[in-house]
């Protein structure tokens, strides 16, 4: 009694007795055995794991970049009108978007150094430029991890529809997505360090598959192998480009212009690695720069080389309608492997596993900003939830919902979606890099100037970047971007105002709110006179002087016997209301006596006991009026009222 | 005060008060304005209205009783080996059929006078013969209400689907089967009157239709009338028939047999009037006897009339696989008024009409029989609930989606799904008339021996028809009803059973249970502390003074603040338990302490206080960790625990 009563601190029995319960068994099934808090240290990531759980997003990008630019280029027909510019250009923008990266990456070292604890652009802004710019960060974050997960599945499921074998399933796109989605959702609720291992394979084969390729392309043939262009799309259907044979200087440079624009989709998920510091091995900061640069290497080299092959076989992307040429990726394997080759499966599976994956980059990531914003206030608390495996569930389910909605929206079509992209990409890398400069004038550590300047070249040239893309793809698709930030900003400061009120309303800084003085009514609702209701009745007794027992009478006919059974067991320990229900309704008369009993006191605080009888099978509950519910409801909204359950279980020993 | 505290007799002003509560207007719009209890007896039909509403069954039958007739025959090629037989069988068997309906009205007329409350065939039999017998004829009467359904409007809509206009739907039977049970069952919901009403038209037009129909067709040639003979269908699909040129007399007969079986399909839903006697304007018994003999009339006639046109024009009608041909009743209307023309489609629609709203006739039938069999506690006691409209909105429920799982599993044909009927409708047919012979016999009123043997030879007929119709579909599938039925009864006496064992369970026939002696425990949730808080807490306090405040700690590091404030503002009031959750987990810490509670201190009444507090708008309940309704739930399931809400409702002035 008293061991159990001076249990105030957290050492004590119950600290080792309160943890050994029981866990429910599905949940185990699913999900594995929890791991404790405790634990949460133990599931940091080594370099090998963290770059395929942080780095497969922006790798596999270099494959639908370079789709994007081809799609430029083809739509322009420029194929058609100017075959010498359509063999560069591919390569020189490639090139382009390589150095922007090389810039944007020496930039983030920096960050990475100076928010060891996680430099998002979130963060990096917030602390920085204050509250708003990081606002609009983390918007534009939250939307490119939700585009991330939807253009990577999408780039995926269409590169494996287009294989020959996978022809009957060519116009399920959609449906395959979902159930990628789903799939990776599951995945990342049993845990990090499991999808980091679960993961790695295929990008490092993926990396390994594209060297092999992009050197068989490019050197094979100077030892005289012949590629199978046989496959290669070359000509598109007259609707899907517009060709005209004199393009001014201006016009091709707008066509360049538009071409970079896309080929920045190269650029996504670089901001992960910064974002997800802490999950890396001590020491994090320099594991995770390092990780960052091998990642950018990989990425250029890859996108420079997809690039140089489209442009060597004079691959030809294009859409319109119901029409799509086959995927890029899908074009050179065939060429350089051969279609149907060993190879070109592999190559093809493997290029889907990197891209799937990737959106795994996501599903890291996501739930982490979501939380961090949930901290902040700006989100709902339970994102900061963190799940039987230490992950954050909801943000999990929440990422897949909406990366579900874009798929179906956009009938999971990666060149729709992509437009939306690279602006919010671009706008977080602006803003945070615009933040480190602030931060470098600020703190003025060693080589403040230096640090300074590479920060703000990099706003500079990413800022420019934005301004390019947001005009080329505005009509494209970016301006829903705009409109959903807008939104998400809204969102951010309504749900930071309403916890700011809830705060201040129930902060007891202001002293504790005074005990209610005044007497106690007590309404027991009496549906009928059985045992089952004698355990509330005594109940509401011990409550108060005050009590009355109500019945709602939806069977006239009945109400005779209960009146006589009441007056016979109960009838002076507690007055009976009888309350008429013309309409059979149960809660109308209760809710009209209700207001009645406040109204004539005011002052009185008033319960309602509600006897539930809890019968042994689980299909009894089938055979039994289930108003209890209802009732629930409908005095859960009502001010001023408290509700008490009293059970009766049937087959128990009495209680009350 | 006073006032309030007295009113126990349905008496005083609450009555007056208590009545004007607001209605959910979605269920006004959608149902109309509730009828009050006591406006029960208004919705008493006249026999004008009552005829469609329980005669619509049995005349629509003989409808698809001819086609199924038709598909006997066809289906042994008399048409083709034996087409004299051919044009005289179908015309003998609705003969047989209609005697067989004479002696069952005449059986029943006695019925519905020595049962004017409702003289279903389960209430007879069990009266007379038993419970068990009752509960048989039950089953099988539920079963065949479900059938009704689901073979009045498959028939419905295949007329309908055979239309030239509607070949586009043609493949679309089961979808708009179960459209227009939805619909049925929503305008059921709204009431039998209304029903009546809206379906009054249909029959009567039908009725006529039909009557034109067959003078025309029977007597216009002999005045020279030139019928439409071209369209008739003259032959089936080699697959779809088994001719042999010699058949044996016993083959003969055994093909007669199994037509007549069929052909009793026409006495479905004769059962309808006498089951549903209360419905009638008084005098009950009487309106239902002349309705009773209008509808057999009627329904004889029809029969004999479209089975001699059917022979006369030696309709073909048969199905295999996919192959169907069109409706007899089509085929019939085609011929005599010119498919196509408009007394063609009016015919088409009165025979979709007075199909689909046949039935409706199960609509009015099953949930009766239901709500009987829950008062007899057979079935679920919500069955037995009178809905806005005084009608048995569960019953309704229920059979509407009985029906559809039928349609949907017997796709929709009528022909697979009339073998599963007639064998219900016989033996409640049987047991009901055996019953009656019982009444007479115990009785013995005056002219109690010729009652008896009326009684008796009807049973003794529809006895043998029974054991006809029962080995000559077994195979087409009577045995599905075997074992329907059989499962249904096995229900009844489950549930009968759980109702006899709760029933003394709780009855205080042995007095009322004595009241808790013990002390009383209180545990209060404290998530952390804030003013939303201190109304649950306060509350405790009012409950007993072994309060208990419980932290589940899902957040290791908030603890140590949370122990510092409760010691500075309610340390010497009431004890702090801290719960460690190394898995985060809400529930199993809470559990694991209560059993620690209720083991060492088992007589303790144990109180857990759940403090909630409620928003100001709907979307905020989003923001907020919603554990209640977990806590709630494994709550509701231990015995010999209290729950206590106390909700707090932000921007409300503070309570307790």
């Amino acid at each position: 009694m008293n061991e159990v009563r001076n249990r105030r601190t957290r050492s004590g029995p119950s600290r080792r007795r309160g943890s050994p319960y029981p866990i429910n068994p599905l949940r185990r099934l699913l999900f594995g055995y929890p791991t404790a808090t405790t634990q949460a240290d133990h599931t940091r990531l080594t370099k090998l794991v963290a770059l395929p759980v942080f780095a497969s997003d922006a790798i596999s990008s270099s494959t639908y970049a370079t789709q994007e630019v081809m799609l430029v280029l083809g739509a322009a027909g420029l194929w058609l009108t100017h075959p010498e510019l359509y063999r560069t250009l591919p390569v020189a923008i490639a090139c382009g978007v390589a150095a922007l990266l090389a810039i944007v990456v020496v930039s983030y070292w920096q960050t990475i150094h100076a928010y060891p604890s996680g430099g998002g652009s979130y963060i990096v802004s917030k602390d920085n430029l204050g509250p708003f710019p990081g606002l609009v960060a983390a918007a534009a974050l939250l939307m490119d991890y939700v585009l991330t997960v939807a253009v990577s599945i999408a780039a995926g499921v269409q590169n494996l529809l287009d294989m020959p074998i996978a022809s009957r399933w060519s116009d399920s796109q959609v449906p395959v997505c979902i159930i990628a989605i789903a799939l990776l959702c599951f995945a990342n609720l049993r845990g990090l360090r499991e999808s980091g291992t679960v993961f790695a394979g295929p990008t490092y084969m993926f990396i390994v598959l594209a060297a092999v390729m992009i050197a068989t392309g490019l050197v094979g043939p100077i030892f005289g192998l012949q590629l199978h262009t046989g496959t290669v799309t070359r000509e598109l259907p007259p609707y899907a480009y517009t060709a005209s044979d004199h393009l001014s200087v201006f016009a091709i440079v707008a066509v360049v212009l538009k071409a970079f624009a896309s080929g920045c989709a190269a650029m996504t998920g670089t901001e992960a690695v910064s974002n997800g510091i802490p999950a890396f091995r001590r020491p994090e900061s320099r594991n995770a720069a390092i990780t960052l640069t091998v990642m950018a290497v990989i990425l250029g080299a890859l996108f420079i080389g997809f690039a140089s092959l489209a442009a060597r076989l004079g691959v030809v992307y294009g859409h319109h309608g119901s029409y799509t040429s086959p995927a890029v990726i899908e074009q050179i394997s065939g060429a350089v492997f051969g279609r149907g080759s060993a190879l070109y499966y592999l190559m093809q599976f493997s290029t889907a596993g990197i891209l799937v994956l990737a959106a795994n980059t996501a599903f890291a990531d996501f739930p982490r900003l979501a939380a961090i914003l949930s901290r902040d206030r700006y989100m709902p608390r339970q994102l900061a939830n963190k799940g039987d495996k230490l992950v954050f569930s909801n943000g999990i389910a929440l990422l897949a919902c909406a990366a579900v909605v874009l798929i179906v929206g956009f009938h999971g079509s990666v060149d729709r979606l992509i437009p939306l992209y690279a602006v919010g990409v671009f706008t977080a890398f602006t803003l945070s890099q615009s933040g480190m400069v602030r931060h470098w004038l600020r703190e003025r550590g060693p080589h403040w100037l230096t640090k300074a300047m590479v920060n703000g070249f990099g706003a500079l040239c990413t800022g420019i970047v934005l301004a390019v893309i947001s005009i080329e793809k505005f009509h494209a698709g970016a301006w829903v971007v705009v409109v959903v930030v807008s939104a998400l900003i809204a969102g951010f400061s309504a749900i930071y105002r309403h916890y700011a009120f809830v705060r201040n309303k129930l902060s007891i800084g202001a002293g504790v709110p005074t005990p209610h003085s005044g007497a106690h009514t007590v309404l027991v609702l009496i549906p009928s006179l059985h045992r089952g209701v004698f355990p509330a009745i005594y109940y509401a007794r011990r409550l108060s002087p005050d009590c009355r027992a109500i019945h709602i009478e939806l069977e006239p006919n009945d109400t005779q016997r209960l009146v006589q059974e009441w007056e016979a067991n109960m009838g002076d320990e507690m007055p009976l209301v009888v309350l008429p229900s013309p309409f059979r309704s149960l809660i109308g008369p209760l809710m009209a006596y209700l207001d009645q009993v406040q109204i004539e006191l005011p002052d009185n605080l008033v319960t309602v006991v509600l006897p539930e009888f809890v019968s042994t099978k689980w299909w009894h509950s089938f055979l039994h009026n289930a108003n209890g519910p209802l009732v629930k409801l409908y005095l859960s909204q009502r001010p001023g009222v408290v509700l008490v359950n009293v059970r009766y279980f049937i087959g128990e020993p009495e209680q009350a």
